[in-house]
């Protein structure tokens, strides 16, 4: 049996007790991680996750293609923000992205310590289970949160991991952290746009007009995308 | 209308965005605060928080009675341990109490930084609650975890808290963590022991034979007192 243990947050990331032989699966539902997916799925070959935009503008001075969002808008420089609905009305077919956002790649840094990192969304939640389940290592869940502090979508999408997980019969959960996601998410998935309808940043996302990623980022399953670390850049191992 | 905001660890308490004239309310269920309630309860005077057992020594030396534990265990050379349960069967009047203990004093020491610290637990929830809705102050709960990770316990009595606070029609809540943890109670309200027992320092205490304290700490509205920092010890207002 593999550990289950989720961190609600970066700032409790240093805390987890999770030690050897792990994944992390990175979740930032409203956008990173769900935008991660759909660009994979408009055919992009990989992703390099980039924390300052000074970084990220020598990137696209070697050519890559860039996205970056600051507080939910898109950054001037940039071909992209943090938007999966345009990634997925884009043909990527090869192109190499590179990918600053408020959270996302924060959290994507710290889990970089460890080597395995995944990429979890509700977009992807199947795809990426499977692959946790046939990877069958220890798993902790990161909630990316919104500037440390934490954030609904997240942990109801580590809660719905989890159900998934666990049908298994390969994990049990190790810190109460993933027993009150699993429960947040069980009480909430019969009523999921009403449940998110609270969270904060699922109202900061509305108030600037972006209806379409609300409805795509708590759409489950959409995608097929199994984004995983290489130890340079994100690739989608379902395509290999 | 008063803002409430839930820290779900003592290590998200710098990452809060209430600033101005509110009160801490600290939640250490498991089971520090609950004592603190007792210990009032059993006719204490005061009672002061202190990090380190050096500086505990110093105030037993000093004529203080002393309570302390360290991962659930009563150190040697105190009164008390951190059992509500004892401090019952105590007749403590007119002592001075201080006070150790593994999470909530630390969670103490932050919340001191802004000057209005309550206490709270499921013994106190009514008493707590009529203090604060009369008081009118913004509110930010801090659960104490363990070991700057989060507690179940502390953040189903959170959401109990928040639930007594909002029939006031005086709060809002303004983070994703007081939303959820108010689900959890929600969810968990009617089978609450069912629901602790998954809780990590349930297991713990359970383990150590503490059967007592676990049912006593899981009791609500048992205890009257009403803890308040006045600047250098807590006392209990109920008694004013």
């Amino acid at each position: 049996m593999k550990s289950i243990e989720v961190c609600l947050s970066p700032a409790l990331f240093r805390y987890k007790s999770t030690s050897s032989d792990y994944t992390v699966v990175v979740i930032d539902v409203l956008r990173a991680t769900t935008a991660f997916c759909a660009a994979f799925d408009s055919g992009v070959e990989s992703i390099i996750p980039v924390s300052g935009l000074d970084e990220l503008l020598e990137y696209k001075n070697k050519g890559f293609i860039t996205a970056a969002e600051r507080d939910g808008k898109k950054v001037d420089f940039v071909d992209f923000g943090n938007s999966p609905s345009v990634f997925l009305q884009s043909d990527l077919k090869g192109k190499k992205l590179a990918y600053s956002t408020t959270n996302g790649t924060q959290a994507i840094g710290l889990a970089k310590e460890c080597g395995n990192i995944a990429i979890g969304s509700f977009s992807n939640l199947q795809a990426i289970s499977k692959w946790l389940i046939n990877k069958n290592l220890n798993i902790v869940i990161l909630c990316s949160g919104w500037k440390n502090t934490f954030s609904l979508e997240d942990t109801l999408c580590a809660g719905a991991l989890i159900e998934s997980l666990e049908l298994s019969g390969q994990f049990f959960r190790i810190c109460d952290a993933s027993t009150a996601s699993l429960s947040l998410w069980q009480s909430s998935k019969n009523k999921l746009i009403e449940s998110v309808q609270l969270a904060s940043h699922y109202k900061r996302l509305s108030e600037l007009g972006l209806h379409d990623d609300l409805n795509y980022c708590f759409q489950i399953n959409s995608s097929k995308a199994v984004p995983i670390w290489d130890g340079n850049a994100f690739g989608d191992v379902s395509k290999l």
